[in-house]
């Protein structure tokens, strides 16, 4: 019913190697997503999608044949090309032969920021494609209302940052800053109180009132937050560690923190 | 002051690539880590340094000279090797000239428990390395007393989990059993509680006291744990998810979980 690509200098073809590009991910706004599941989700999700590629090995796949049923009977631009040119354009070592080119739209903070209680995250620095994924993940599953993301952070539309978040890419509005205290600023001017995690707060996390309007900063791996985000933050938080770790993983001390909001606000 | 071994087939080199076998890191019991921040936690943590290995460009390193300073005033068997052979043995695509030799010990059940108040990570068929060391370094970081691994987990002293656990593989008791039941039944035998999470469970995390006996079993990244340890659980319990997202990630999930029994031991 589709007419088999099998060349790879098609235009298609070319397009989703792009896509592997920073700067044409960026300039053409469009992202991939691989595999069933994650394909499955961004259909789910009323993400807005491009187009689709797929190959026959996608029939050898449980659930593939049921897949490409569902998504046939509905208006998607669909390609189907060999299975050698799906190889060429799979980021995956065991490609499943279904990707969606998804196109993505950045919010700007009047268009996400609710009237009191907003929980927005701010990434600064984020550098781990997992960790960065995984925090989106969370965020999403706990009801974080918006991701800001600033220019230093990796890309949110890398493969690897897709994959870990697990479909939340769709579920979650995502803003851009080129720096986190132009971002600051903006959150300040909305009374939004920005709290920031630091190895030298003072205050442990269960001791702050997480039933307020704020945005938590997450910082790098490695060197935490910047000294002029710490210095334009409201708050400085931290979670206590009486073991002998000297710190946490990125993604688990934020999760840790979205872990407490959710839990006041549930509890209390 | 130290002749250099340039052979790749002496004994030294021979062993350490052995140590990228599973089975050969369980027959010597030993492991190793690399890099100048790894071998100080090793060497500040008094763990037991079968011996250890340098090559000339650790002094481009910063720190490098000074570890290596500090390594050679204590009674540690030091081979200093030529930079190829250390690029030949190396894990890491930035190889920064110094490794350990690791000997490690497993304890039993009754060595590691307390009369109240144990606070055990039980892991079953946790698959991710990465995963694994995160999970490690948390149950460090918040206080757990033992870490039980069980047969089908990925291995505990694989390089990539030795490394995310960012030293605290040198902290935590660390226990190995066949079969997460047969933990079980001496956990249980010994008036420990089983919790367990899951989807499927009633029970809030935040609504169960923590200020108690138990260990908490972690399950598989994909399948959760087993419907056998389920049955085996005195007590199933689940994390809030308001929002889209359908799981959290496994080292995720237990690290909250981890913070909450911190949080109930500290604050009430």
């Amino acid at each position: 019913m589709y007419e088999m690509i099998t060349s790879s200098s098609n235009s298609i073809i070319k397009e989703v190697k792009s896509l592997y590009r920073k700067k044409d991910r960026w300039m053409k706004k469009n992202f991939f997503v691989e595999g069933i599941r994650a394909v499955r989700e961004c259909v789910d999700s009323n993400a807005n999608i491009a187009y689709l590629v797929y190959s026959d090995m996608l029939f050898s796949i449980n659930g593939g044949k049921e897949l490409l049923d569902k998504i046939s009977q509905e208006n998607y631009n669909i390609n189907y090309i060999s299975d050698k040119l799906f190889n060429e354009i799979s980021d995956t070592e065991k490609p499943q032969g279904i990707l969606a080119v998804v196109s993505y739209d950045l919010k700007k903070i009047d268009e996400i920021i609710k009237d009191k209680e907003n929980f927005l995250i701010l990434l600064d620095r984020v550098q781990d494609p997992g960790n960065m994924g995984t925090i989106i993940r969370t965020a999403d599953a706990f009801g974080s209302n918006g991701i800001i993301v600033t220019e230093g952070c990796v890309d949110i539309f890398n493969p690897k940052t897709i994959r870990s978040t697990m479909g939340s890419i769709f579920h979650i509005p995502l803003l851009y800053y080129k720096s986190a205290c132009e971002a600051i600023k903006d959150l300040k001017d909305r009374g939004i109180t920005v709290i920031t995690t630091s190895l030298d707060a003072n205050e442990y996390c269960f001791d702050v009132d997480f039933k307020r309007n704020f945005a938590l900063i997450i910082g790098n791996e490695a060197s935490g937050v910047s000294n002029e985000i710490i210095a334009d933050s409201d708050l400085l938080i931290k979670i206590p560690m009486p073991g002998e770790a000297e710190s946490l993983n990125a993604a688990i001390a934020s999760s840790v923190i979205m872990y407490e909001v959710l839990r006041q606000r549930l509890k209390f």
